[in-house]
């Protein structure tokens, strides 16, 4: 994919580059702590195919729950609005994404929403195949044709080495199954989450995926509907109350576009019937998002009133 | 205020109102408790002066939460955006509004969001004024003038009955108070707060103030900018992210716009760059939003593609 | 063991017995729920020898979270009192016994007691062994002498159904595995604890047990000093602020003796210095304790004084 | 009243001392600050009149939370313990002690136990009287009673204090009041309640109480029961299992005797059917009991095997 880069973003990208010392990256995993903490770079994704960058586009990064807004799309396709939000439910928490605590205090258990740990996991759970590598194929072909790349792959490395480090994720998953959200073995769809948050690409596949939600589910440029329109609208809507962790709210006021970020520094924006945006900055603020990605987005969005609201 | 009664509108409040049955009034003050059940009016107001509406719109009642997100307004002009967030968060709860679970576990404590009682009382207390009378005909005097009808009061009989049931309320002053988030008595507070939450229009106003904050804080109409932008930006954001009680979620989902209920059945809505709605319809859910004016805006939103995402 | 009939204690017996109906068996597994929810049988084990008893005190059930205060002792031996106290806490919860939501807000994840399930897996999981077969061989030998028969054994049917619906327990293992307090595969402990909690035996031989808690681990009969008086004490300690899960306060007030229950309608109490009871009464309250082996310990402290405050 | 110095209690007083330097004075009223934080004293008192003490015992302190089980004696007495327990529950909580959480939490609100603050509370609501000053009356001259000192009053200057910083304690009120456990004026029972905290005495007269409760509710130097046993057996469990805030199951283990602590640092000790002790040590620790005298409790209960256990 050609992108030009651009001086405007360029310049931006140098200021929000200057907050990455007040972050870390991911180290919960070995191959997460290797990512250099400095790095920050930009894709913005036109529907008419124009594309303007900046820094190295070509790094490559994991989805990590950046995927947990594409499985949901998927899983909305393969089982329909009402299966779906009968295991999960639709409210932010104001939690940690990984907490178990409100999954206790509700009668029946179920989690929150599918940005959540918990509700990520249900929602994977739905994802429809025989086996394993079934359901893992048809998301990673989705995701393909989302980004218009067939060479998009998974990090089998951070996928093994997650599987190593997901006791807290076996954790909420066996609490699930206890409340009978899950019906399969539980290393199972933990081999089908850890390989779908070990999805691998660049910023500018995550800008060109971002365009297709912003255009309600329309790739412009192949003129594809790979969502139905109001797949992408639930989306979105997920993205804008719940897709930055327990800073959504925050982020809602300051950026106003749907956005969803994963730990390992990525973040997909989609500014509705404009644009779509990928971020990749590894160095992470408290909360779990990309920090200097956040500043490069608040800027862009004050510059460029993209706010929503 | 001349507004022309709508065939489809009609229709679409006919259909609704069957929901009312699943509803209740509020009751937890007598004077609310007398409201009819039945009632459900609706109107939509233009930026050309075009206004649109059915039921019986003449009908007043109390703003009571609606109040919340004006109260918001008036502060972060008199306060501006950082004093205010200094004060309150920007996160949905999650929890109930009424909720003190989560105040007590953060430290320092802060009330999540604006929309939950918590947050709304810190928000009250910082309006300006030399006293309790000065603050609330400030506030009063700001809303007749998003409502562009001076006539605007509110109702003395609910305001002293919700004084003398406000023990919750009181418990969350005298916490935060504990907090240092309040430093004025707590039943001056409360005496403004109640007022607040008494004053009383029609769905018309409703309207009218909706479309304020749909069009960037101007009234096209008149050519006076009542707010900055970015103050009804951030509140467009919160009613989204928190407007509708722990429903939030879901209704930004089957909805999709900024809106504002109260329990007195009050609903303001605020579509982008289009129009405002103003909503009454006293018979509750279980979440304390109206039931049938809630199912109305999803038909409305669906009917003609409201949804922002 | 010779164990005599008493008049008034069959009196009580059949007093207390009425309140079984009020209860119902636990069907969590459904070896439990074959159980005869009119069952209440009651052992008193004195130091001199001398045993009374009352109802069908030959039914065999297993010890469940009775075992727990077993284990805690043995472990309280093999590991001593820092090494035990520096993973698993000594506070009441007032939350149910399997509640992981104080487990996520304590920094760094303790259990807060040995009685609940998180904190009773921990002690477990200390228990010394090369092996799953060691480790349990060693706690079975233990209760063997304790209960001074070295014909009890566990009921591999019970343990078996245990480790297939155990999904809570997982979840509470691989949580405390995150945060380091696990530090063996989970399936082995799991193996090890379900087959602790399907120990078998009757009431005689759990007031017999009790009776060597309550003489300060002495066995008066055989005259052998099975585990240190310091040990004896903790247990006991723990039997009253929480052996009898959530209810563990009110029982202190309305029986005010050191005991421990189970879900499969076990109780042992140890009355210090006096003797040793055990129950059975497999039908529950709500809190999961005996309901009448609740009722007949109350009658029974108030008619003879037992309680020690 | 005479009480001999003791040298084995100089001794171990002298050690315990060392501790005062980890802790640190309550300072959330002025007044509780001007406490030495090095000052530490203990007296026993035996049934038989005999008196052993250690330190500056002459120094009068606040009883602060000490007065919590003894306004709880007078309240079983007035409306026993059907009435008292209707409102308050027998439960330990694991939260600290002035936790409005799990009061929310709870279906209908009622607080967990006696001796958290909203427990207190509610009990002091329910102290008889036709006035704040008949019921103040009433307690204090109950105090004289149990201290055997008809000289015993409280401290203008701290229950003034106290008032004036209780916002938490007043939060608590409003919120028990808005769920019916509370009929009476918020501020005639903080008035009430923060004089009974200020009630001071030394530790000879703590000591005396504590006897009375060790006896069964007799004074055995004056052969007056001064509550009936089932009273006193009452207040010792719940000093067991909720005495000492959130370290209440720690100090049942390390200690093993009915006690209650008060943030102005007296602990009361009550050893069943032996003595009663008082201690004065106002550096606290984290939870809020003295910590030396903690300490001094601890060495006491090894040296002379003091535990109930």
């Amino acid at each position: 994919m050609l992108c030009e880069t651009n001086k405007e973003l360029d310049e931006l990208v140098e200021e929000a580059r200057k907050y990455t010392k007040d972050g870390q990256v991911a180290d919960y995993i070995p191959a997460l702590g290797k990512a250099d903490p400095y790095d920050l770079s930009i894709a913005i994704n036109y529907p008419d195919g124009r594309c303007v960058s900046a820094g190295d586009v070509q790094k490559r990064f994991t989805l990590q729950s950046t995927s947990k807004v594409i499985s949901l799309a998927l899983v909305l396709m393969d089982r329909g609005y009402d299966e779906v939000f009968e295991h999960v439910g639709m409210e932010p928490t104001g939690d940690p994404f990984n907490s178990i605590a409100k999954l206790e205090k509700m009668t029946p258990a179920k989690p929150l929403n599918p940005m959540i740990n918990a509700g990520a996991l249900v929602v994977t759970h739905m994802i429809k195949g025989n086996s394993v590598q079934e359901r893992f194929d048809r998301l990673l072909s989705f995701i393909q044709q989302l980004a218009n790349d067939a060479s998009i792959g998974f990090s089998e490395e951070i996928a093994q080495s997650e599987l190593e480090t997901a006791d807290l994720n076996r954790a909420l998953c066996y609490f699930l199954k206890q409340h009978n959200r899950l019906n399969e073995e539980v290393e199972d769809l933990l081999n089908l989450y850890t390989k779908q948050c070990a999805i691998e690409m660049n910023c500018l596949h995550l800008a060109r995926i971002g365009m297709v939600f912003a255009m309600d589910g329309m790739d412009p440029i192949t003129s594809k509907q790979l969502m139905p329109k109001e797949v992408a609208r639930i989306c979105k809507t997920f993205m804008v109350t719940c897709g930055m962790y327990n800073a959504s709210g925050e982020f809602a006021i300051k950026v106003g576009i749907p956005a969803k970020s994963g730990v390992a520094g990525g973040i997909m924006g989609a500014v509705p019937g404009k644009f779509g945006i990928g971020i990749f900055g590894p160095a992470l603020d408290d909360k779990g998002n990309s920090i200097a990605g956040m500043k490069l987005l608040e800027m862009l969005s004050n510059d460029y009133q993209l706010s929503m609201f």
